[in-house]
């Protein structure tokens, strides 16, 4: 797959920063929202045509861990599939947000082990296998498979794009989906477990010392079978080959959606920790996408806020959450609309008969 | 004048907690939001029924300042009116966030100088005076203006919610109102004008020598005539002599209009450093009104972080504004919305039978 993303034209910013310096404000008082402004402009390619943000859509690519089996969660892999169901009728925590803020939902079933029986246009069927394999003792999924849900996730941001998306938000939810995470993060960022695995959504001390032996031991096998002793060596593997040996299939599909949303050059919006490392993975396989990275949310995991420093992002939000489900995303879509509102409609001094302000 | 703010009873707590843990997500893994639900339960005195955050208003209190005319500031004080009139033709930041996040906006001329010549269901009549005198000089206002003032924000506020408010913001626009704002402060934190003056919306390292002199030379008239030598002498003085002293018409209007919200049982979301300063004099006035306060936006003003470690807040955005105008109370609303939201809406585990999680 050969993803054609666009570098940003730097040449249009004094232009887009006249366009925001001319409205009634101090020079540069609206802080991060200016800057958001500058990067949705560049994105759209302009500087002197409406920015749009109208139409949302929150992407919750949901999928299980074999790993899961092995106690690394607080909830059991049935729960992957009943949040589905809850997320299609409404009731869970990302519904309440995308409805407050006028988002529109839609979930992908990329691999859940339990599907709830239950059609709805909300829901789309992307399933590759009933989750992944255990990654502490084999590989998660097939290169075939990994390769399919790449595609399928550059299928589901494409359609979304042509019935009218202006901005994407990504979420996940698997559970276990923070071991696959943190294992990935090992080899992206050539670190042990110890730095990598956090207490995701709350484990017990035991639960978090297995965890972190689980993860460790799968980067190991991986090291193994690839005939390398260092991590730093495992750089050689191509993001196909990392995501079939250590899952899931909703970050492999994520990867997918956001290389293929910023193809047709769209912002991504990016939610928490498994989000973060779906963005860094894309982010190996086509640099350009960086600049499309709209980080929504800071947590205070260890391994996200690693993430945030490696691409040197500022995120919107810092709300302490740590639910995934493309939370925070949806959160940070009114800040997106209100830096697209203020830089289309805000009037300018000129227009207002204003004295110079700055 | 008598406050009546009821402290919040806090034996609730513990059932608007169960209300909080038994929806479909980890416990505690909507971080602030969660807090946030609690503090508008406890508000609503309740933890049974629906929370109401459907009608949200931001009252901008518009007034000018003598003090303007020695140039603390960027702009002259006619910018004040072409504000009032920018917000009464939709054209100020504050309108752009108001309609993303359908917000009802209402502007209270309390004492401009040069006002619009403009009709508007929007715009609130109660002008005091044309802007308060130079409080380096004398006096920003008389006792009976001050009174006057903290009344007639009082009426702005009872109106709005006889009219339906559930949550009201609160942003300021007057041309050199920080000057008045960090006077106030010197006082209220009995702290020299070196520490409460900052650069405003952004002026030269001249004007901010100028500023501090002249914030300084208020606070030693007011200590003079007072015949104080040290500032924490003038915490005998009552708030209307306070700011009869130093200003100005819509920071007291803003003071009235805040103890009057909290009376009556509704949220008082703080914008930044000139509303913040409003707030702490609301406090002083009613130790109770703290509870009712949401802190919207954390500046980078070294005096807006003193007042918001005085009252231990953990505002919802840090996006760097410097604007006023309640653009971060504004920003604030889709996450008070949110969190009333999972609050009444999320579904519970049993109801979606879903497995324990957490």
């Amino acid at each position: 797959m050969n993803w054609q993303i666009s570098k940003l034209n730097d040449s249009l910013k004094a232009n887009i920063q006249t366009q925001i310096d001319i409205k009634t404000k101090p020079l540069g008082s609206l802080g991060q929202l200016e800057s958001l402004a500058m990067q949705l402009s560049l994105i759209a390619q302009t500087h002197n045509t409406e920015l749009k943000a109208e139409r949302c859509t929150i992407l919750i690519f949901a999928a299980d861990h074999g790993i899961a089996d092995a106690g690394v969660s607080i909830a059991p892999s049935e729960v992957t599939g009943q949040m589905v169901a809850n997320f299609i009728e409404g009731g869970a925590a990302i519904n309440c947000f995308c409805r407050v803020n006028q988002i529109n939902l839609k979930v992908i079933d990329a691999g859940v082990k339990f599907p709830p029986n239950i059609q709805s246009e909300h829901l789309i069927n992307q399933w590759i296998s009933a989750g992944t394999l255990n990654i502490a003792e084999q590989s998660a999924m097939t290169l075939t498979q990994a390769t399919k849900a790449i595609e399928k996730g550059a299928c589901v941001a494409k359609a979304q794009i042509e019935q009218g998306t202006d901005v994407i938000g990504f979420g996940d939810m698997g559970i276990a989906n923070t071991s696959s995470a943190s294992a990935l993060l090992c080899v992206l960022l050539a670190q042990p477990a110890e730095q990598t695995v956090g207490r995701g959504t709350g484990i017990s001390d035991e639960q978090f010392e297995c965890k972190k032996a689980l993860v460790q031991q799968a980067i190991e096998r991986v090291l193994i079978k690839h005939e390398k002793t260092d991590l730093s060596q495992l750089n050689s593997l191509s993001m196909f080959e990392l995501l079939a040996e250590l899952g899931g299939f909703e970050i492999a599909q994520m990867v997918g959606a956001m290389l293929k949303t910023a193809e047709l050059g769209k912002p991504v919006v990016v939610d928490g920790f498994i989000v973060s490392v779906a963005a860094l993975i894309a982010y190996k396989v086509n640099q350009n996408i960086a600049d499309y990275f709209i980080f929504a949310h800071q947590s205070n995991e260890q391994a996200h806020l690693a993430i945030l420093n490696y691409f040197d992002a500022s995120p919107l939000l810092q709300l302490n959450l740590r639910l995934g489900e493309g939370t925070g995303a949806a959160l940070a879509m009114p800040l997106i609309k209100s830096a697209v509102e203020f830089y289309n409609h805000m009037a300018t001094f000129e227009h207002a008969n204003i004295s110079a302000v700055g």
